[in-house]
């Protein structure tokens, strides 16, 4: 049968039947736009992903399905990192008319698992056709009024933490080029393919008040950090012994290549943020089996520097990921 | 200087710095989500638009002014077809390096045009590079709690009218094509280049409960009217005779060309809206100089038919554009 976008939008439909009262969405795909009822007493948080065939996901290396996952938990890890919670999504889809059957059915189960388990419903969005396979996601998310917790509000002395294992999802996609994809029960390369956003820990740190700043960590450490103590105005000091990197078992990587990979690795969707001294105590070692641990404090000198375990002050470069320079 | 992300997110705040707050935008580009108080009594209007080089715009033919215009002044096309006003917008933009300084300069002059015509703020989004210019527009707008006009509403009976003149966007294509890139004072390429949202048309219709249904011809008649007839449950029967075509002087077209100029002509944004007989009284000739015309009528059967200038009744068959069949 001849594809058409109308067909390709009966597919979609078939994924947000659930649930859509319950999301706000009063509206959904097939008019003009759809509409979302907010809640009272909540402020709207609104991001959008971009999610690119040959710049953030390869087809012959990433199955359908993780594209379908990872497209719509990279963007409610943002909603993570504000301490909200996700209602719904808009997806932007262009695709080649080739992918429309089966890539396309395999990319909507991984899409509509993620949307099941984020509790996130499409509601709408647009298609097109293109060479390659282009993917662009909105999520609409809520926060009580002003309980929102922005990068821009660390303080000199608050403790820097960060939830997760560093450097495990680009252990995960080393180990995806080097293995194939038969290997998707390595605990590394499930990181990677099916990231989790930290939407309990996020929430519980908005409503509690307890982090003074946050963001989710997504092109790596050292690229991550310098843009919350740029809106915070503040500087930061880590020690790199503290880092809590990623297991390499088997990896025969040298202690500057498992640092590198702490600093540098990128998609892991952790959170990184900030507590004042005297909540400290209120933050457990693990937050529903999830490790949080500190990693060093902020500071009002606006630098930014790495103790080494030799317990020599460097500064900390930006070596992860940016579109523009890598 | 090195092209960043960074820099990039520099020149965007540019263009975000006016009226955030009237917009209902509380916080605005640089955190990881953008945050949008809706106002009271109001539901969200959410919709979503590709605009792909290649696909909706050619760089050698249109101006980079001209992308950034029409990129959001389309998105912002369907908050005016469900009666609502715009607030504020992501953009999602991808470009090669070589097109950050002087193109993404006249990109931005055309985008922050649009937003101050259209009260649009630019709140945020995500920027990566690529070989093609992508750009995706999530249009963030309001209406008054259940005044949405849906393309669900028409019933058998309603009087079915148009603004505008419909196939003036695609004539301004036509004469682009062959007369280059310095005749843009014609109406005609001017409206292909910078169409205008029918936003006060548009809010006019909602607020005073006299549309029953409604939706913006963005693919061209023939293939818009069917999908506000399916989302209706309904048919239609229009008149060739009475549907307003755009004035081809200079062009030496025979009746059948401009006839499928009007049917088949996309990118128009004119609003295609039903009345029921008793309301059509209010519909004046011209709403603020925008000509206002009744095309023929909405049908319990099922078929949509047209009548040409010869009382003969024909099938209209989609003619109009569809990226997975055109």
């Amino acid at each position: 049968m001849k594809t058409s976008e109308a067909n390709l939008i009966r597919k979609l439909r078939g994924i947000s039947t659930r649930g859509d009262r319950a999301a706000g969405v009063t509206l959904g795909i097939g008019d003009d736009g759809a509409l979302f009822r907010p809640s009272r007493g909540h402020e709207t948080i609104l991001t959008c992903d971009w999610f690119l065939e040959g710049t953030h996901f390869l087809r012959d290396l990433h199955p359908p399905d993780a594209v379908g996952w990872k497209c719509l938990a990279r963007a409610v890890s943002d909603v993570a990192a504000m301490g909200g919670r996700p209602r719904c999504f808009l997806l932007s889809l262009a695709l080649p008319t080739n992918l429309t059957g089966r890539w396309l059915g395999q990319f909507l189960v991984g899409l509509h698992r993620a949307a099941i388990k984020l509790d996130c419903s499409l509601m709408g969005g647009d298609t097109t056709r293109q060479a390659r396979v282009l993917v662009n996601v909105t999520v609409i998310g809520e926060v009580r009024t002003k309980r929102a917790v922005l990068r821009s509000g660390a303080h000199p002395g608050d403790i820097l933490y960060v939830s997760g294992h560093l450097g495990e999802a680009d252990l995960g996609l080393q180990r995806l080029r080097s293995q194939g994809r038969t290997t998707t029960n390595d605990a590394a390369i499930r990181k990677h393919l099916y990231p989790q956003p930290r939407l309990a820990l996020g929430t519980w740190l908005a409503d509690r008040r307890i982090a003074t700043s946050m963001m989710d960590l997504s092109d790596g450490l050292s690229s991550d950090l310098p843009r919350l103590c740029e809106a915070s105005h503040v500087g930061a000091r880590i020690e790199a012994a503290r880092i809590p990197v990623a297991e390499c078992v088997g990896e025969k990587l040298n202690p500057g290549q498992r640092l590198d990979l702490a600093l540098n690795g990128g998609d892991d969707y952790e959170l990184l943020f900030t507590v004042r001294p005297a909540k400290a105590r209120r933050i457990p070692r693990a937050f529903q089996d999830l490790p949080l641990t500190a990693i060093g404090e902020i500071t009002r000198q606006r630098q930014l520097t790495w103790v080494g375990t030799d317990s020599r002050q460097q500064t900390l470069l930006p070596g992860g990921w940016d579109p523009f320079t890598t």
